[in-house]
Parts: structure tokens; sequence; C-alpha cells
């Protein structure tokens, strides 16, 4: 659809967006219908299908626009010609600030993958290996460069990805932890869990095996 | 219900238990119908409210017999008397075998628990945090005895319970690794993220160190 409506209707798409993941991560996205959407938005459901002329169109959207702005922002973020430990420290500070904010946003792109059709199911999926290639090959490059100590790249990736992630099942602002606090432990635990030869606690051992030596 | 219908009634009962884990990982819940589900199982729609009153009773049975029989496993699974890293070892073990083989219901436990009247909600949640409680309580003896290293117990234990759980989104039997191979690469990522002192490398850094004493 060309953009002739103007900022008028840049703001209906964006309030039915903002309207279809809250609906989506409540109710599910089977649940959902474009009539109780329309309904939330104050709009005609006639005027839904004028942003996204079906319900899995509107779906599909979310869920790409939800890769790229994490690709976006991953972009923004990376740090030019820094070393694996501090890539990784980029990586995950992005990740956690990214989906911390995109709560609802994530509860969708996650559960709801069964309801594309393949061929969109790939895009999104292609989107996603993308995104966690970048983590990959930070841990290969430290594993390489001997920083790192890791079994397997591919698990190491997804454990990360996931013990990151899960920071939005529990973690709401104003309660015992800020999220620094949060990141600077998940930041600490990422780099025990990839045996990082950087932080303060193993170079301390290595200086304590020099001093004895 | 009294269980007067004997070992066909029970057989109809399981049968619908394991029908409803299948739609509701499939569509979600709220999008699943009773008519729907009494057509996968082959029985009237009527019949199944002779197990289920309520829509609700069902989604409820399957997520307290899932915690019921996550708490029984891991009661068997325990090692009496062993030690910190012996103990979380064994929690790993078990939480990993556990969810690989309930992918289905873990996606249910995990996802619709939105869905739960308060009251269930607050009796599963009860259940699932005595069984997270059991993590913190080994990590907290581990720290204690300087077996392991941990800046925070409540995160490490969230952030261990979601790696090891996120597992059953990408793990497919018959695919690259072996749920042995897994369970061991995870295993020694768990190791790694307490700081545990007594895994193989550990002690190969500290004989190193004695040896250029």
């Amino acid at each position: 659809m060309a953009r002739t409506t103007g900022s008028d209707g840049e703001k209906t798409e964006a309030a039915v967006r903002q309207a279809a993941v809250s609906l989506i991560a409540r109710y599910g996205y089977e649940a959902m219908s474009m009539r109780q959407l329309a309904a939330e938005v104050g709009v005609q459901a006639a005027a839904l299908y004028r942003y996204f002329p079906t319900k899995e169109d509107l779906l599909f959207t979310l869920m790409r626009e939800h890769m790229e702005g994490l690709r976006e922002a991953w972009e923004q973020a990376r740090p030019v010609g820094a070393d694996p430990a501090e890539q990784l420290a980029a990586y995950v500070r992005n990740h956690i600030a990214f989906h911390i904010e995109r709560r609802h946003a994530t509860h969708v792109s996650n559960m709801e993958l069964r309801s594309l059709s393949p061929d969109r199911l790939t895009q999104i999926l292609r989107m996603r290996t993308a995104y966690e290639k970048e983590l990959r090959s930070i841990l290969r490059d430290g594993a390489e460069a001997g920083a790192f100590s890791i079994d397997d790249t591919g698990l190491t990736a997804m454990a990360l990805i996931q013990m990151m992630t899960g920071v939005i099942v529990w973690f709401r602002p104003g309660e015992r932890l800020s999220i620094t606090e949060v990141t600077a432990t998940y930041l600490s635990m990422t780099m025990r869990l990839v045996g990082a030869t950087t932080t303060g606690e193993e170079r301390h051992v290595h200086e304590h095996a020099q001093l004895r030596a």
C-alpha cells in the first residue's frame, strides 16, 4: 500500500501494530479477531484491512519489524575493531536492553511462529539465524584467539540467547534490581560460561600462578 | 469426580489430556474449543465435561500435573548426601531430560499461565517457586562451601532454568547431537557459569599452578 494517507494514516498504522502486540500477547494470535483489534484501536474493521489485508500480514509485519529492529540495534551497538570479549559484552548488553523494552513483541515473536505460512516462517527464521550467526561468529573468533574456551559454538550461542531473552519472563522495572544491575550480572555469567580469560577473576588466577612460579 | 468409570474412563481421560496438550501447543488455549478437542479424541463434547467441568479445569490439570511430575522426577533423581556440584549436575540432567520428553506440555505450561484464574495461577506459581528454590538452595550451599562463585543466587537460578528449558525450542531427536551430548555440553556450561571449582578444567589450572610453584 502506498502511504498516501499521510501522517494520520501512519499514526493509525502504528496504533494498530501496538494494539495487536498487546492483544496477541494477552490472548494469543489465533484467539484475536480483526474485529476485536479494530474495536481496541477505535476504527472500523474495514479500515484495518487497508493497512493489513490479512490477519497473517499483520502478524508477519510485527515479526519482521521486530527482527529488523533487533538487527539495526545491533548494527548500531557493535563496536568496530573491538576484541571478542568486548564484542560479546556489546551483544549481551544490546540483546537484553532491546528485549526488556519490547517484552510483549518478544512474546509474540517467540510464540506465534506456528501461525505463519511456510514461506514467511522461512523468512523470519532466516533473519533470526543471521542474528544468531553474529553471536556464533564472535564466539568462534574468541575461541580461535584463545580468549574463550567453548565446547560447542552452536549450543553456547543458543544457551546464551535463551538465558538472556528469559530476562523478560521475570524482570519488572522498579523491583529488586535495576536493568543495569541485571545486565551486569548477566554479563558476568556470560563471561564465565564462555570461559573468558579476560575477566577479573581469571586474570587473578593467572597472576597468582605467575607469582607462585 | 470419583473414578467409577474404571480403566476405560481413565484411558479416555488420558487421551483427552494428551490431545489437549497437542491442540493447545499448536493453536493456543484461547483458540482451542472443547468441541474441537472432543472431535480429536473421538468422543461427544458432553463426555469431556465428565472429566473436566470447564476448559480452565483442563488447563489447570495439565499444568498441575506437569509441575507435580517435575517435582517427583527431581525427588527421584536427587542424590542424597552428595556435594553441591553433584547435586547441581543431577538437577541439570533431570531438568533437561524431563523437558525434552515433554516438549508440548512445557510450551503449554510456560505460555498459557495468562489464562488461569488468579487463584489457580497462584497455586501453579507456588509449585514453580518451590522447584526453583531447590536450585537456589544448591547454588547457595555451593557458594557457602566455596565450591561455586556466584554474584546473585536468584538471577543465576533463573538464568540456568531458562537456558536449560530453552533446549526444547531447538532440540529435535535424530539431528546433529544426541540428548546425552547436549546434556554433557549444558552441564559443562552450567559448571562454568556458577564458577565451579571442581570441574576438570579448573582442576587442571590448579595443578598447573602447583607444578609451576
